[in-house]
């Protein structure tokens, strides 16, 4: 991937071709704040979605694999919600999804699988369907940034601010945007798209290319965020690509790699965005591992470190403590070997065969920054992975103990 | 397994031909607590280890892998030290972990091979070799139940009281007892062994037997425990039987199933008492699955519902949140029917295919004892399985932001 990528503006909307909108459906008891949000595609569009490997799937991730595969990979609109995941809902929770979808669908005159539902919230609260219907039908569309920020401050639920990023890439010179929004903060862990996310381009291309492309990106993205390891029952990426920026659709070679290239960008800055804003984390957490057997192995190591409660405990207290990460590193399944392993915390090398002389107060000041880099060196390949993290305090266990139920 | 078996009291002293002793070696900094241990047997008895799968694996663990390798599954004594887990610290920590073992070695007569070590405590610390070697030569071995509880003591880490079970079966008119003490408190999670534990025997019976009997027991059993989520590097589950029950050796049949009664008692006991004891813990967590497409499943289910943090978070704040405790069953891997899926909190139906009408005041009143139980059925076979976990609080997060590096 050697195409250029600089940063844009804006988030879901920064490419060509959506519009946006956000209204309160007054889902959420005790706030007023928008909680529904609407990403509309000016004519159908390339979709493609990476969901929850939960069993226990809400009802927008049922519905959602249907109607792709009637539609082969097409796309109106987006209707995303929160305050409830619609998930342990039953069949009424199917027939809800649906009557939300059939409000789009009417607002837009699409066929109804050409909207894809996604809901975030409490597992196994009934979605109040007609005041959501009635929302989306009503709220005003517009691709102006503040309507994409809103989107994403609409499908917040513990986050304590809206996940937004974009990039662009020249392609045989036409610019190529990508853009996304996200949300996080809880039941968070690598196992198939791990939180709500939308990601526009307006890059002409067709779903099947678009999956190949996106799937590498997404696993060693999306995938290697953690905040608690609980995989989500509603965990779900939405892909869509407007066609806009014109030229034949992209299929291999140095237009898919530019594409791939501006993708990446966006999903590592919201993965990392996720992971930053974590249920009461106070730090984000970036594991590097290097000399792994492969880069799978890499991954496996980096996301054991990433999730570890003991290391995210030490990092909360800006502990150095390489015995940890060790020992994390140890039980992922990557092969190490520990006569060459070497744990590095910020720039200070901890272990290297063996404990090194270090200055355990420079390693602890390398903690107390937003952003605490670990790094290892497995010893055992050139394979290669990232994952983030964050530390774990006591506010995430308050948080949790208290989510109303 | 029929056998009536009954509790017994004691621990790893109660079956005959065993001697148990402790002592302060000054392994850590702010104690003179006893820090080491010592379980004798009369003579050379049969010995069976359950060992990490961590690949950063303690010097203990590699000294006793090599060892039983070349006794063929003898050994004289295990010697136990806290405070220092001997582990990440290469040749020197090998060095060290034999060093003991001679000491060992040389009091008793016997080969340095027939000594089985294990440490446990903070990872990348140096083992003060001569003072550890000094306390194990000297200290008075006894066959008094307080002996064996004062070395089921010394090897406390932030257990906060020691863990002791046994228990007695009749085989062909002869009593076999079965005996046991671990230590767990941290660093706690399934994956071949869980804490340190140390299980005596006085039943006749050979290494190949006896590792047969016990590896389905520990699977259900010590590997069914998370406190955290973290396999150690030190995890050693020792198992020494001194055939001082009499009788041929113990092969098959109903002498065997009487013999895994017995295990399975002490096994379960321990396990119960790790998870109950687990850091910052205030409650223990016991998840029965039933229902599962079969018993590797649902210990799976179990175990995935047991570990989640934010299962664990909610029980800490009596928040009956039935939805995530089918998240975690939905991300375990198993199969299952979320229109066939029921999930009981205590006595309370929350969840049958879809949410059921109960009484949340009642849920979250069988969330506010020592022990919560919560049954999953996963409407996908017959299979079952148990787990115990401990909820997460505030504590859990203060102990390992300042444990000590």
């Amino acid at each position: 991937m050697s195409a250029v990528v600089e940063r844009a503006s804006g988030g879901v909307l920064a490419p060509r071709g959506f519009r946006a909108g956000s209204a309160s459906a007054g889902i959420r008891e005790h706030s007023s704040a928008d909680d529904v949000a609407l990403v509309v595609v000016d004519a159908a569009a390339t979709a493609v979605a990476f969901l929850t490997a939960n069993r226990f799937a809400a009802a927008p991730v049922q519905v959602a694999r249907l109607s792709l595969a009637e539609t082969g990979g097409r796309a109106r609109a987006i209707v995303l919600n929160a305050g409830c995941a619609n998930a342990g809902t039953g069949p009424a929770g199917l027939e809800a999804a649906r009557q939300v979808i059939g409000a789009v669908a009417g607002r837009l005159g699409c066929h109804p699988a050409e909207v894809l539902p996604a809901s975030t919230g409490l597992i196994g609260s009934a979605l109040p369907t007609e005041r959501v219907a009635g929302a989306v039908a009503g709220l005003s569309l517009s691709d102006a940034p503040e309507a994409g920020t809103a989107a994403a401050r609409a499908i917040m639920t513990t986050d304590t601010r809206p996940k937004e990023s974009a990039a662009r890439v020249v392609v045989d010179g036409r610019p190529i945007t990508v853009g996304g929004m996200a949300k996080g903060a809880g039941m968070i862990h690598p196992g198939m798209a791990t939180m709500l996310a939308v990601v526009t381009t307006d890059a002409a291309v067709e779903a099947g290319t678009l999956r190949a492309v996106a799937g590498p990106i997404v696993e060693r993205t999306f995938n290697q965020v953690s905040v608690d390891g609980d995989t989500s029952t509603n965990d779900t990426l939405y892909l869509l690509a407007s066609g806009r920026a014109g030229g034949g659709p992209i299929t291999a070679g140095d237009a898919a790699d530019a594409l791939a290239t501006a993708l990446d960008a966006v999903c590592t800055d919201l993965a990392r965005q996720i992971a930053a804003d974590g249920e009461g984390a106070t730090r984000r957490i970036d594991v590097t591992v290097s000399g792994a057997r492969d880069d799978t192995d890499a991954r496996a190591a980096a996301r054991a470190v990433a999730g570890s409660n003991l290391v995210k405990a030490a990092v909360h207290g800006a502990d150095p403590n390489w015995g940890r990460i060790a020992a994390a590193a140890g039980r992922s399944g990557a092969l190490l070997d520990p006569d060459l392993l070497r744990i590095w915390i910020g720039e200070v090398l901890t272990y290297a065969g063996g404990p090194c002389a270090h200055d355990p107060a420079a390693a602890s000041a390398a903690m107390r920054g937003d952003v605490v880099a670990i790094r290892l060196d497995l010893g055992a390949g050139d394979g290669i992975g990232v994952a983030w993290g964050c530390d774990l305090s006591a506010e995430y266990v308050a948080i949790n103990s208290e989510y109303a139920t």
